[in-house]
């Protein structure tokens, strides 16, 4: 999207065929037209219809020629293939440009093609070529470091130490003891003897089967502590919270809308919410000065910059609690998104999937508890919430839509049958979250690790001269090393981030993945590390942060 | 899509405010814009110069102006809310538009507001509002009544019988054996005494763990025949075939550019591939002379006729063997279709989710087995299958694209976060399809039972005087009922269907759901029902044909 009011009008999704025309319109002789306009306008508008449009006019006229004359050869216009990225160009161009004649009858034709090497290669759509473009972040490359080289206390003790990847291993003996003792019986369909294969073999609705619904709705008041009783039917279940969040922006925007987005804020989300769905992100920049909280100025002042752009803002992704942060919203900042949102008529997107996952004494408020107990917003607001972080379980891809908009409801439930969750799987978890005992259990236990990896990590942290911001939630802490980074812009960080990956062995995330606005802070997730881990981690941290200390 | 070419200009996903504005942009006193163009354009185009250029300047001026002049109040404007069929209108709108006015400061704005009235509904987005708009056809309604009302010889005998739903009860006793015994094995993980959950509830590779990989690229061959060797490494594993094909055709195409798809098809293709990604379908009529066999001529009568409404055509889907009709491709059908990609420079979607539930003694060839062989057009050719149909098991949702494009293959491994398989159901599936003993039974025990239900319901309905093309695949046959209708139209088809449906209380699907182009046929899909339920079946379908008879 270019700042443009022009670019509006066309085809949101980039189309290298189009780009290549538009582009070069000024340059082929062949596509040069002359337009004589005399008078374009009348009426309001001043500058615009005295300048802009003519130029417009232009542009459109250029554009609609160009398509119109390409259109015979495009498949196979070598253009098209430069614009693709392919590397090599068919031989027979002609060839594959004669069979474009028109009038040229295909009996005719197709003799004079051979058919090995007629078509040149074929290319990839637009969007398709976005995404592969895509080069790896930092936050990409730590993980694939990670995977090629794993540390293990026995096996690998030189390895790469995982704090990249927001994931709990803490409790995961508690899954694994459950499944061992209930995987059968709960796959069998709840203590019967005979199997159900109906029940786990056969078309199951693709939102989830009611009984889940039942569960996760369960689980969600459970982890909540009861503070709101969310309703099974206003649920809507998917293979995971991304699509959950794709499937949302989907509902509440079309391509080229945007969603306002608070900075600092999980890596994945560009993928999550642009990739598909053609929707831009603005950046909403939260501070340290703010212990990076919301800013409903900083709102505003993104809201009218994007008008500004043309762009149209449909909604506000908040994530409580955040990530990378792990900072919890208050009531008062909530009140004031839904003020804000409100007046703007805009919808919230809330994503709660660490809402189960606090530790401290801070308060968690769904913004479902609100707008319960408020009776208002009541279509605006929508829960994301998946099992992956609060039940340690994201290989069971497990994520829901919490929802009283029931338009909202009804078309993401179509959209389902792109992202359903495996019967097996959802009469495993029946039977796992049905169990009040262990769910009970697991809740208790796993915060009470939790709190305590978090107490120990941000302290080992501290000897070293790190502090870390306030937080009371998510498997992280949001590390201020801006005092070790050799200069102050992402660059420092990324030197920084570079020698704790390949000098002292240790992924973590560096802000400018997250997009924060100042640099040299970092994400460090605790959950993937056992306790006696903590001293080594620490430990490979003070070899890079004295360094850097020094040359400070 | 509009037939005419400035279409393409807009925005491939309807945008409801601008709908608004393009229709109505001749009324509104506002909104008009006088644009005196003399002598508009010199050069070659002749007709299309001296007369549709004048009109399309007009009209992106138009368009431009509206849009301009609408965005400052658009999330509020009632003609949102019209277009997006709210059906009511807030009182407060003009409090709404009060908040919009150019540089009144937020605080100042803020307290003029009612909370809780000020923003009116918020709307969805225009392709939500398109999905939620899709009515259900007969297919779906069918479906429906079954759910409410389904037969039971003996809970409820005067039921709904189900043919409308293509899926494979034949054998699912075999699939429940296999689970009883294995299914706590295969989820410890092969037989190891303890339960690596680490395999079962951590991240996992989302496109698939290789092991299933393993296992699915040799299911594959085993239900070809082992006519072809399936790469495990050129697999990407999605949550259903559904899936897969929506990310294959985001891969090959953009918003605005189409699909050729021969008729009759799969009644929810139309939403696979349509919904989220802005693709066309362009229908190629199959007809019963050609016993619905794919001809060249009309494939290329619709590329070009596409061509002309100004649509770029990216692909090709096919589906082999055929659904609703369940003819295979022969050889010759193949190497035609790969000459006419090839042509075109376009590619072909293979969709081939029925391989291994043919029957009969004709043989089924994939079109992997034709590019492997012949070295030619490996970009071009991706292939869709899935375990639902040929593993009786849809309710494991799992899908695969194969492909030896490896751009695509990249694209669409980044997409499975979208649509990735719980990793429990992974495990079950390596432990399931590495029993090659049961794979094998399966298979042939299957394929058996499919040829046996086959001959006998065809000639069931044989008796009563219906005949259906010959077919050696899939789940269903596919009936001639032209005599049976009152009047040779999609409504003659429809008032059957409907009889059969309510008065004889059987669901099956017209097929017009299929968008065959000649009005009469309909698909029979048999395999949910038991061998003793033929008889019942067939003497509720006689109860109407015999009076269409007599009313005929």
């Amino acid at each position: 999207m270019t700042g443009t009011g022009f670019s509006r009008l066309r085809s949101p999704e980039p189309d290298p065929d189009t780009k290549q025309t538009t582009s070069g319109a000024g340059g082929g002789t062949a596509m040069r037209v002359i337009v004589p306009l005399q008078g374009v306008a009348q009426g309001r508008g001043g500058l615009v219809l005295g300048s802009v449009i003519p130029c417009a006019l232009f542009y459109f006229l250029q554009f609609y020629l160009k398509r119109h004359r390409n259109e015979p050869k495009d498949p196979n216009s070598p253009a098209s293939e430069k614009a693709t990225g392919s590397p090599t160009q068919s031989p027979s161009q002609s060839a594959g440009q004669l069979t474009e004649l028109p009038g040229l009858p295909r009996s005719l034709s197709r003799p004079l093609l051979s058919p090995r090497t007629a078509g040149g290669p074929v290319s990839l759509s637009g969007r398709a070529n976005s995404i592969l473009k895509c080069s790896d972040s930092p936050y990409d490359i730590g993980l694939i470091r990670v995977e090629e080289d794993p540390y293990d206390e026995l096996g690998n003790p030189d390895g790469v130490i995982q704090l990249g990847l927001a994931e709990n291993k803490l409790s995961l003996d508690l899954v694994k003891d459950w499944l061992a003792e209930n995987a059968r019986e709960a796959i069998l369909g709840g203590g019967r003897r005979e199997l159900n294969v109906n029940a786990i073999a056969t078309y199951r609705p693709f939102d989830g089967l009611m009984d889940l619904k039942v569960a996760v709705a369960g689980f969600m008041s459970q982890v909540m502590e009861k503070a709101v009783s969310f309703k099974p039917s206003q649920l809507v279940l998917t293979a995971g919270a991304t699509p959950a969040i794709e499937m949302l922006s989907f509902c509440l925007a079309d391509a080229g809308n945007a969603f306002l987005v608070p900075t600092p804020y999980y890596p994945n989300f560009d993928r999550d919410v642009k990739w598909r769905t053609g929707i831009e992100i603005i950046h909403v920049p939260c501070r340290s000065a703010d212990n990076f909280n919301i800013s409903i100025t900083a709102l505003d002042r993104a809201f009218s910059q994007a008008k500004k752009r043309g762009l149209k803002v449909r909604g506000i992704i908040t994530s409580n609690p955040s990530n990378p942060v792990g900072n919890l919203m208050n009531r008062e900042t909530i009140y004031s998104l839904l003020d804000f949102a409100r007046e703007k008529n805009i919808h919230i997107i809330s994503n709660e999937i660490f809402a189960g996952s606090t530790h401290g004494n801070e308060e968690f408020v769904s913004m479902a508890e609100i707008i319960e107990s408020e009776d208002i917003d009541r279509d605006r607001v929508h829960i994301v919430y998946g099992l992956s972080n609060d039940l340690s379980s994201p290989g069971f891809r497990v994520g829901a839509i919490y929802s009283l908009n029931e338009n909202v409801l009804a078309a993401a439930r179509k959209l389902t049958r792109f992202s359903s969750i495996s019967a097996p799987t959802q009469q495993l978890l029946i039977s796992m979250l049905s169990d009040t005992e262990f769910v009970k259990r697991f809740i208790e236990i796993n915060r009470e690790r939790l709190g305590r990896m978090y107490v120990r990590f941000v302290a080992g942290l501290q000897e070293l001269g790190i502090e870390c911001t306030k937080s009371n939630g998510g498997f992280y802490c949001w590390a201020d090393m801006r005092g070790f980074i050799p200069s102050y812009s992402e660059k420092g960080e990324l030197e920084l981030w570079n020698k704790l990956l390949n000098a002292a062995k240790v992924n973590v995330t560096p802000g400018s993945c997250c997009h924060c606005i100042e640099p040299g802070w970092f994400r460090f997730c605790f959950t993937t590390l056992k306790e006696k881990d903590i001293p080594v981690v620490i430990e490979r941290i003070r070899t890079v942060v004295e360094t850097c200390k020094s040359l400070g």
